[in-house]
C-alpha cells in the first residue's frame, strides 16, 4: 500500500459495552479511518467476549485500509469497576462470570498492541474533552444520565482517576440525605432522583395512582421498559405525568451540577448517554436555571459552560483511543 | 551579619484575617523562623489595615535575624473572594471598606517583593498538604467547619483553585435538597447543618423547647455566643443537648465527605479549625464511619484517610509562604 515506511500513527478504541461492542480506528488528529459495532456475546463468558474484542479490532483495522504495524495502541473500556495500572477488570455485572479478569495481558497476548484499560464513563468525558463537546477547555466534568449516573472528570487537561480509581461516581453525590433509596444501597444518590431507573420509577407509580398518561398508550407497562424513546414520544405529546417526573429529575440535575460547580469550578460540565440524546438540548435548559442559581459565585455564573455532549455513540471508543495515544506517546 | 551575600531564601506567610493578622517567616524547608501576631484594625479602613500588614511583614523579617533581602516573596490571604492572577480582593465583608481592593500592587509599592494572594481556607489546606497532615500525599481535600463551612482542593500537589477561582466553596455542595436555609440564601447546603452557626442554631432551637443544657450555666444566651471552647465544655460534662446536635453535624459531615470521595476519590481528607481543634479527634471518628459507610468503592474504604489538621493557627500562613515559595520558583 506503499505505506508501510510510515511511522506507527493510528491508535485503536474499544469500547466493550453490555449489549454492544463499539471499535474505531482513529488517526494522529483524533479524525475516525474506520469504525465496527457487533453484539456482545454477554452470555458466553469471558473467552468469547475477548475473542471477539479481538477480531473486531482486527477487522477494524482491515477496513482503515492500514498495515497492522501502523497502529500505535489499542485503549479499550468495560462497563465495571478496573485497575487501569494493572489491566484488571475487578467486575462487570451485566456479563456473565466477569470477575477479576486480566483483560489487558489477555487482549496484549492476543493482539501485540499496548493495551490501555479505562473506565467507560471516564473515557467518554475524556472523548468529549479530546475531540467533543468541551474541545479547547481545560477542566471539565462529564455527566451521562441512564440507567445510573457516571460521569468522568479532567483536571488541566487529564483525566482524572482518583487514588482508587474510583473518582467520578458523581451518581452516587448526595444530593438528599435520608432521600430515595438508590441501587447501592444508601439513600438520598443523585442517581436515586435523575437516572433513567429513577424517572421511570417516578411515572410507574403516578400511573399507579390513577393518573392518565399516554406512557400506557406507547409500552405495555408489564412487559416493556420505559426507554428513552419513549420518553421522547411522551414528552413531544406533552403528556403531564412525564413532563411533571422529568422537571423533577431536571431540578435534582441542576442542584447536583451547582454542588459539583462549588466544589471544583470547571470550565464546562458536558452531559451525554443516549437519554440526553434522546430528549434533546431543551431538556438542559431547566437544569442550567436551576444550577446557576445555586452557584456560590453567581457573577460570572454564565462562564462555567453547561452543554450537551457531541460524539453520540462513538464517546466512549473515541476517548479511550484518545488516552491511549496519550499513554503511549 | 554575615549573611548578606547568601542567596535568597526565606519567604513570608501573611494571614489577614477579620480580628487577627498572623505572619511567619520560613526556611526553604518550611521551618518557622519568626512568627508574629497582631491585631487587625478592621473598622479603620483599607490603608489602616495594609499598613499593619506591611509593618508586621518587616517586623517578622527582624525578629528572623536575616537580612531584608533574602526574602524571597511574601504570600497574603484574605477572608474573602479574591482575583489571586490580579491580586484584587473583590471584598471581605468583615472589614470596614474593603472593596475592589488592588491588594497586590499595594503591597508590592510598599514591600519591593513578589506578592501572592490567595484564599485563605485554600491556602490553610496547601499548608496541611505541604507541612501537616496531608505531607507527602498528592490529592487532598481540606474541610473547614467554623462560622461557615470552607475548604480547599490540592490535586496531583498543586493547588486547585478552579476557573474563576472559586473552587473549594465546599459548604455549598447541595446535601439536601430543599433543607435547612443556608447563609447564602439557597438551602440545604452543608454549611447549613455542618457549620458552628447551624450548630447554635439547633442547640439554641432545642433550649428554646425548654431541653436542659448546660450551655444556660457556661454563657449568656442573650448576649453571648456559643464559641468552640463553650462547646468543648458542653461535650464533657456529656450534656445531652449539645451532644445530640454535634452527632447530627457528624452525620451530614459524614455524608459530605462521601460525597467528595464519590466524586474527586482523594487520598486525604484533612479536618481543620477552630471547632475541630476543640473539640478534639474523637469527633471526626463517626464522621469516618458515616463516610465509609457511604463510599461507593467501599473495598479500599480505609485507604482514604480522614484526619484532623496539624498546623493550627499558622497553617493558612505558613500555607501561604509555601505558595509564594513555588509561585517565584
Amino acid at each position: 500500500m506503499g505505506k508501510k515506511n510510515k511511522s506507527k500513527r493510528y491508535v485503536v478504541g474499544v469500547d466493550l459495552g453490555a449489549t454492544k461492542i463499539f471499535t474505531v480506528v482513529i488517526t494522529k488528529k483524533g479524525k475516525i479511518k474506520a469504525k465496527a459495532r457487533v453484539k456482545t456475546p454477554a452470555q458466553e463468558g469471558v473467552a468469547a467476549v475477548v475473542g471477539k474484542m479481538v477480531r473486531s479490532v482486527r477487522r477494524a483495522v482491515e477496513k482503515a485500509e492500514i498495515s497492522p504495524s501502523q497502529v500505535l495502541a489499542v485503549g479499550v473500556t468495560v462497563p465495571g469497576p478496573i485497575n487501569p495500572k494493572k489491566g484488571i477488570v475487578f467486575r462487570a455485572p451485566n456479563l456473565k462470570d466477569w470477575q477479576n479478569v486480566p483483560l489487558g495481558t489477555m487482549l496484549e497476548a492476543e493482539l501485540d498492541y499496548p493495551i490501555v484499560l479505562e473506565n467507560d464513563v471516564n473515557a467518554g468525558t475524556y472523548g468529549e474533552f479530546a475531540l467533543g463537546a468541551a474541545r479547547g477547555k481545560r477542566d471539565v466534568v462529564g455527566i451521562f444520565p441512564g440507567t445510573g449516573v457516571g460521569g468522568g472528570i479532567v483536571v488541566g487537561g487529564k483525566l482524572h482517576s482518583g487514588f482508587r480509581y474510583s473518582a467520578a461516581e458523581v451518581g452516587h453525590m448526595i444530593i438528599h440525605a435520608n432521600g430515595e433509596i438508590c441501587g447501592c444501597g444508601n439513600r438520598g444518590c443523585v442517581e436515586a432522583y435523575a437516572s433513567r431507573t429513577a424517572i421511570e420509577r417516578d411515572i410507574r407509580a403516578a400511573i399507579t395512582q390513577g393518573r392518565p398518561s399516554v406512557i400506557t398508550d406507547l409500552i405495555d407497562l408489564e412487559n416493556d421498559r420505559i426507554t428513552s424513546g419513549v420518553l421522547k414520544k411522551a414528552v413531544k405529546a406533552e403528556d403531564e405525568v412525564v413532563t411533571e417526573v422529568l422537571k423533577k429529575a431536571q431540578y435534582y440535575l441542576g442542584l447536583h451540577v451547582a454542588t459539583i460547580v462549588n466544589f471544583f469550578d470547571p470550565e464546562i460540565i458536558v452531559f451525554g448517554g443516549g437519554m440526553i440524546e434522546a430528549l434533546g438540548k431543551s431538556f438542559l435548559k431547566p437544569i442550567r436555571q436551576t444550577a446557576r442559581a445555586h452557584f456560590t459565585n453567581r457573577l460570572e455564573a454564565k462562564r462555567v459552560k453547561i452543554v450537551p455532549a457531541k460524539l453520540g455513540d462513538y464517546s466512549v471508543a473515541l476517548g479511550v483511543a484518545m488516552l491511549a495515544r496519550r499513554a503511549v506517546k
